[in-house]
């Protein structure tokens, strides 16, 4: 599973499989939804976000005006047969009704606008888990902002929607980024030493799914603690090691800004050969006609076959 | 319906209709209530707002001493048959018992005065959603300040008073106003990127009815983001695109300061013919004499006519 | 009823009448008690205010050491005869055993010491509406500081309060006083743009009898919005026009420091005359001797009879 | 009882008897308990406090290292005879089993460390009066800083554990302690104007004990409000003005940090002697060898026996 | 037990004896559960924390890679035989079930990151004491950071979890640690003074277990206060000092970053021979591999076979 391991890589990785996990029966129910009936269906994810309108706004549909439509996203996630769609609450509750039940819910419960400052960056609630039991959701998407200074309330909000996700039985997806003031002078958000952390702490958490970005070199690497600085690595082992910080919860990486379509397939393949469980990928899908984001989401899922567990 | 749709214009826009939204039976109520058995009844809104009081100070009332007093608002907005009265609490609580039922109470459950400075804008609570119901309200409104440093605060908010609406059925319109230091410094308060933001933003967070601004091109428009810089539009294309934004929400627009008459009408039936739902006219009303008042409201009742849905 | 009408006296002033507004019953029983069972009785109010302690510290009781004894206070309402008298818990709970339902309460359930900066004035809890009950007291008073940077976290109390008291039938008196950093760049505490926004502010609250200064001319008139700039206006029309704003609230204007008995009696007299429905005098009478207090209180009281309502 | 009353002494103080004091029974047995079955057993108070290992540190035990050990201010407590013990809930908790009952318990329920800038200063929870009740504590002390900038957040504290004292019954005990840098440009801390705010502040509140300093004059006496400056005072008056301000709460003084015994026994009989009910002399105790502190307790119990009430 | 004792030993050490101890039912168990029925089983703790991945990232299992997997953790603690796995939920809840009553479990309960400064430092819930026993908990961790800022939020919610472990019989176990600006200023976090005051902080909080590191003498020295500066002291008078300031709540000494064994080995037996109960070691343990982190265990364990209580 690990082909290409480098010199490096010092830790075998294993996709973790929901069979092994000790987990309550509607975490594993709706894990199980979301893994085995949708998608692939072979313990892969391929989830289509549509939180950008409230993280970046509406600008992220100009390269594709009908994207701004959210039916033009819940209709991709249908009948391109995704594991999940992720948005807001107002999205699922004002357009569920025809698609309901025909691809599974990712409710994404905080956010926040990109005006302000990204200092102390927090995200805010925008539902609850009481919101995603409501609407038959099969997961809860919480963002952690790793290393903010204001770290504590993220924290206290987190403990409480992982104690409701606990209670109720719902998955818990982590967007776990390194971001704010303190860590631009530590190396950066997109940092080996940044990434790695918000595996570690969104594991810590208890999440069941952590999302990551695929950690880079940067030109502020000089800037991390020393040890971080000494490791020789490339993009398949920085892949690799995040994937292994994160322990047992299963991995989901971005798609982050468009890209080529072979940038995006190498990507894509490189991850889950590094032990990732699955894909988010939003803007490279919808920004852009829709009957070629039904292809490449085919493409991709052809791809995932080659990655059961 | 959009007859002089210019070049730049690349979206459909259908007005949103009450019977093909998916809503509790509270809210399609009370909508129903607004949009059909009041007003010109054929599913368009004129409101009569009453809460510069509180967000400008009586200073409003002085080109018109008699509007000072609450009964003039009440009067009018029920002898001129407007779809509603938006207010906060006192001024419905001490004046609605003559008036009661015979004109739909929107509800106003925050405000804030504009003695201190808005670089870090946040409007605070003068009721609850409960006040609302004990009122016989049939709509709530509240601001949500776009892109403001404390948008964490206004988040919380805005999802607890969503969650009663729902709980409720009562429905939610929300005054989307861009505002603070951040937004002044990425185009401003009334640019296309600051609207168009604030449009999605209240229908990410699944508003019934959404309070807007036209925008307008001012001389900070080259601060907004270059995606925006580079798009061509007018006045009507600014306004049916935030009117697209806002998806299956409905769209009022604001009249703002006193403008002539030409220049009201000439906004008012152009703003509809972009697919907004209504008008929330308040200085342009009743900083005149009551019988003008009247026959403004008459001629503007008039022109909606023309847009039933 | 306004026979100094100035020339530019535009609004028709009628001070409100119980029996004609609308209110629960027990507003309706506790104001009776106050305003037609009390002092003069004919609907007018005197109320003896005795917060200073904490507002100002003892040394407001350096001119007459003998008013630092609380009893001083408690005879003087009982004695002459006072509509209510206002003080905090304290005051109430340890001193009202001898004179318990001889003077009816008007609990002030906020407060501050003048020590801080006034700069984000805030009045902090003192007591709530319930303690108000269990003493039996007739009103509470809540301190509104109408433009004070901390308004957010002052509406949201005075919300609160404002709901205990409809819950409870309780009367809302409140003390509405511009204060803080922005008011005083905009023209300062007491000038006619400040008090009218406070007595509009506290009105749209829904407050039963709101307290005010009145208006005053002053070295930053200039600072003022440009409208109020304009205004022609002397001490009777400034009072008559904070008296109007507040609509069907009644209104009460303090004494403040200590004056003339001359000016005193002809400022009680004028307020009057432009609608108050009473006054609320403390240093102006326990900052003299206990008799000369009680002779003083019976001349307001006779001047008090000629306006009933 | 104010034999040294100077030419300034205006008012007459009497001692507060609980006998005359209107107060639930809870609050009455308490304190008959620590007045009349404890210590003297004549109304007077002597109270050992323990609390300075929180104020302050261990550095307070370092000129005695036996005091470090909380048994060794136990047994003083008990074997001395005072009124009661003040100290914090871990110290009560985990070492009163041997004591319990021998000596009432004043469960200290806030305090800070001093590390931090006193600026400010707000005293946090360490227990609430709940936890006073199931520990059979007799009282609950509570540490207000008049005039500090966060006075917002100590007024509502102080407030709920007032009304937890009401429900319950129990005696609250007010530290009553001018502090903050707003006070320190007012004359300071220990100025006549600053104490004299705090006696009268603590009285606002309702409480039935109040701990002060006695004032004293310094070097920043000209920066109080001019009346202060004006008034002719000595050690004597000072007290006894603080002491009337009080009102009928009881007053305690503290002895500070350690003083000669002839100044000890002359300060504690100064202040019995203006009216105050008793002493909380911690650092001047238990900073001795232990049976030079029982002897000096001896001493100044002997003394309190001349001020029955 | 003191052997070593130099001429500035003041004080005699007697370590804590459980049952000695003045405590619940539920607190008696678990204690004798970790105390007795692990580890030596002679009333000494050895216990292994794994809360590094939040405090300082997964930097430090860069020097160990396979101690990344909490399986390495889990699987030392239950086969080196320790009195308790001192980690975070999700450590806990994702990987018990194999462990599950082999070791007892110290469920920490705040945490943070150290990416922002610790100036206001103030660690952040991660679980609640309820959270414990759902897992089955033997104690809960909480770190206090005494001096910090932040104190009072840091002292409301220690509160509230002493309470929660008061009414549920959890043992309370503090890591008392000086931090933030204010303590860097008066000598440093290390310093004897800083150390001192945080073993009677938490004392005075009543923790059942205290866990400090040992004081070193440092270049801020001289920034403590005077009497600090005094005394004379080396390494075991250090750690005497702060045991006997814990009065009868026991303590942990900490390992810290890693040493050689020799100097592990000293400073694990000098501190016991200064009183304390046990020793908390993470990375001297797990930052080595796996068999000769067994053995590292097993000669410590056979040293404190020679401190039972």
């Amino acid at each position: 599973m690990t082909p290409n391991g480098t010199a490096t890589a010092e830790r075998a990785v294993a996709r973790p499989v929901l069979a092994d996990l000790d987990l309550p029966a509607g975490k594993r129910v709706r894990l199980h939804r979301m893994l085995y009936e949708h998608g692939v269906g072979n313990g892969t994810l391929l989830i289509l976000p549509i939180d950008q309108g409230i993280e970046h706004g509406p600008i992220d549909f100009l390269p594709n005006p009908p994207s701004a439509d959210p039916e033009y996203q819940w209709r991709l996630a249908v009948e391109g047969g995704y594991n999940a769609i992720a948005c807001h609450w107002g999205m699922a509750r004002r357009y569920m009704k025809k698609y309901a039940g025909k691809v599974p819910l990712l409710l994404k419960i905080n956010g926040k606008t990109n005006i302000p400052s990204d200092d102390e960056a927090l995200s805010s609630p925008t539902a609850t888990v009481a919101d995603a039991v409501a609407l038959g959701a099969d997961a809860v998407g919480y963002t952690l902002y790793v290393g903010s200074p204001r770290q504590d309330e993220d924290f206290r909000r987190l403990m409480r929607v992982r104690d409701d996700c606990e209670k109720y039985g719902m998955p818990l997806v982590v967007w776990s980024y390194p971001r704010g003031a303190a860590i631009e002078e530590k190396g950066g958000r997109d940092s080996l030493y940044a990434v790695d952390y918000a595996a570690r702490l969104a594991h810590e958490f208890g999440a069941d799914i952590i999302k990551l970005n695929v950690p880079k070199k940067g030109d502020k690497d000089s800037l991390m603690p020393e040890k971080y600085q000494e490791l020789e690595w490339d993009y398949e082992e920085g892949a690799r090691r995040v994937v292994a910080t994160a322990g047992n919860s299963m991995v989901l990486f971005s798609g982050g800004s468009k890209v080529s379509d072979e940038d995006l397939m190498h990507k894509a393949r490189t991850v889950m050969e590094q032990g990732a469980t699955g894909l988010i990928f939003g803007r490279n899908m919808w920004q852009r006609p829709y009957e070629e984001a039904l292809d490449m989401t085919a493409r991709i899922k052809e791809m995932l076959q080659r990655f059961p567990s």
